[in-house]
């Protein structure tokens, strides 16, 4: 089987990006990353798109297409399709893509991640978000992603006597690390004091608890082993790829903050990867609320079920032992959905890279990255770096 | 690599199934599938569901969640993600099966494709169906599916001198073979007189010349040829898989009558499987409106441009040269998008297996499907058969 790298990224700015459409912002960042790995458009052979919410907030469906189009990919006739996975869109999208380079079928593939979420507000939006919850038997009750969130975060903080700063200092490093990096949708620094004084959302969560509606575009060129060395190109190893299901529902659970799909993907990453927590430099993790930031350290394994706590906030930053979100994570890079998980892996490149700036990690040598559906539905899991 | 059989399939009827959910459909398919194939539930490794409006029509998105959790392959914690290519998601989702199961990673995946279109009606459907259109400058300037369509056959039928009876055949060919399909959306038999006289719906197309707004959900279990021989199964193979993009928009085509996609797609697929035209049993295409059948037949390679109208009606009937649409195609088995390509493939294993009852082909050897994105941006073939 293929071995499958990274061989380059491009991205946008994420935001609200009201003057671009939602395929300007894909063809800019696909086109970045092609002039990043240094091959023509031409040499792609397939392209994974993702999106959420294109069909819903844009009446675009057929994404794949889109991009393909606009990207001068079409007229190679060079094919597209779409991955969704709710928030987890991104990271389902590379999946694919690797699985397709590992078959042998392709030896170099495009993942195009995009949301433009910025055109619709308010209770309309809302509305479109709860698309990736059951609709039937959460949305239809009312229940939103950050009153589920919140539900967790109750009995999370109850049973294990976490406070709300705990909560908040996982926003407040998110802010620290995006006021490093250019791309970011948010670039100020957080006080914990503006955090835990921010307008309340759902109760325990302020609205500082919550990643922001964001438009944005990730992309990544994708290649074999084959044919990274024939072109004699550098890249960045994809070493374990894990993916597992939960209820969609949180309702049907068998825990409020047990993420079972993440802990059951990352230990399948792990072992694919051959790696252990120990071994990892730095993760990216799928905080759109905090409280699942605390809950993700925990079912990614680097701490016991309640403890995430003693973690935070120093042995997350920067310089501690397991710096989460160098890219400033879902709160403040931002959370354009189908972006989201696409732009963890462009973070990742950037880093092995050494070209993530003031926020680079100083030799890492594996990322784990963690891209995860609405309330923990699907879960998946990727190991990168090493050789 | 993994050669890929077919092993078990299941669908829904197809139809206006007002008094049943989007998961409803898609379990039923699901569970007829896993107990067609003897397995259970728990040995499926992988979900790829397919749906191109769910998040559209019916406020879901993450389906890939929805059925795994309705199927019970959520409390085995079995992954599922959403393939969408328009009208082309189902047999995308296949593909993308395929090569998951070809890369190593997987024995046994299950496909689920669905669609639940009839909830909503007249000119907000046929926005949410211009969703798959590209937006900003097709569906924007009040272009729909059928308006594209009927442009295509306006100029084919005056550079090559075919009438409208001609078009209105392929749907009287569908609606012949579905009066045999239980599962069939549609099953009166249609004459030419009422096909001609039907209601005016894009000049030159009548409504029956269009598919049908449909609700169904198809299902496959593919397997390993490991996993297959070491069950003591028995599976029909994916011979030829191949996919292909042409612009998305119709403006930006070199024709309006060539599928270039289709052709490539065709090539691609045949050159895999090693087989010719002459060597096809039977054909499933893409005739969402009635003019693309006769080009798919073109684009396919079963006549030369402008030439398929020799081939009807007889050559495409269940006794002639090359039978098309066995199942009762897209106008008449119905054409709930999500399903359709997946429905191609349940047809197939239903023939192959000899269980495809008064519309039975005779000891087939390979079949071509072909399933299509739109006005053609994305054509997807299969052949399947043989050994």
């Amino acid at each position: 089987m293929s071995e499958v790298y990274i061989v380059g990224s491009g991205e946008t700015k994420y935001g609200e990006l009201w003057d671009r459409s939602l395929r300007e912002i894909a063809v800019e960042a696909g086109l970045k990353a092609v002039e990043n790995a240094g091959i023509y458009s031409r040499d792609i052979q397939i392209l994974y798109g993702s999106s959420s919410l294109s069909g819903t907030v844009n009446g675009q469906n057929d994404i794949g297409s889109l991009i393909a189009d606009f990207s001068g990919l079409a007229s190679n006739n060079i094919p597209a399709v779409r991955v969704e996975a709710s928030s987890a869109s991104g990271a389902a999208a590379v999946r694919e893509a690797y699985l397709a380079i590992r078959s042998g079928e392709y030896d170099v593939a495009m993942v195009g991640g995009v949301e433009k979420m910025t055109d619709i507000y308010g209770s309309e939006m809302l509305d479109m978000m709860s698309t990736t919850l059951d609709r039937e038997w959460e949305a239809f009750f009312g229940a939103t992603p950050a009153a589920l969130a919140a539900m967790s975060a109750r009995k999370y903080m109850a049973d294990f006597h976490v406070d709300k700063e705990t909560l908040a200092m996982i926003s407040v490093n998110d802010h620290e690390n995006a006021s490093k990096n250019p791309s970011a949708h948010y670039r100020n620094k957080l006080t914990l004091d503006a955090a835990m004084n921010s307008t309340m959302v759902a109760d325990p969560l302020n609205i500082m608890d919550c990643s922001p509606i964001s438009d944005g575009a990730s992309a990544l060129v994708l290649a074999s082993d084959r044919y990274m060395k024939k072109n004699g190109m550098e890249g960045v190893r994809i070493q374990g790829s894990g993916i597992a299901q939960d209820y969609l529902a949180l309702h049907s659970r068998a825990s409020l903050y047990r993420l079972d799909s993440t802990a059951i993907a990352a230990r399948k990453a792990l072992d694919q990867a051959k790696v252990r927590n120990d071994d990892i430099s730095f993760v990216e993790l799928n905080d759109s609320y905090s409280i699942y930031g605390l809950l993700a350290l925990e079912d990614l394994g680097f701490a016991k079920k309640g403890s995430a706590k003693d973690l935070v906030p120093d042995e997350i930053s920067l310089r501690g032992r397991i710096p989460v979100n160098p890219s400033g994570g879902l709160k403040a890079k931002g959370n354009p959905m189908g972006a989201t998980g696409v732009g963890q892996f462009v973070e990742a490149y950037l880093q092995f890279r050494g070209k993530a700036g003031e926020r680079q990690i100083k030799d890492p040598e594996h990322a784990m990255l963690h891209n995860m559906a609405g309330s923990g539905s699907t879960s998946i899991v990727h190991i990168v770096g090493g050789d």
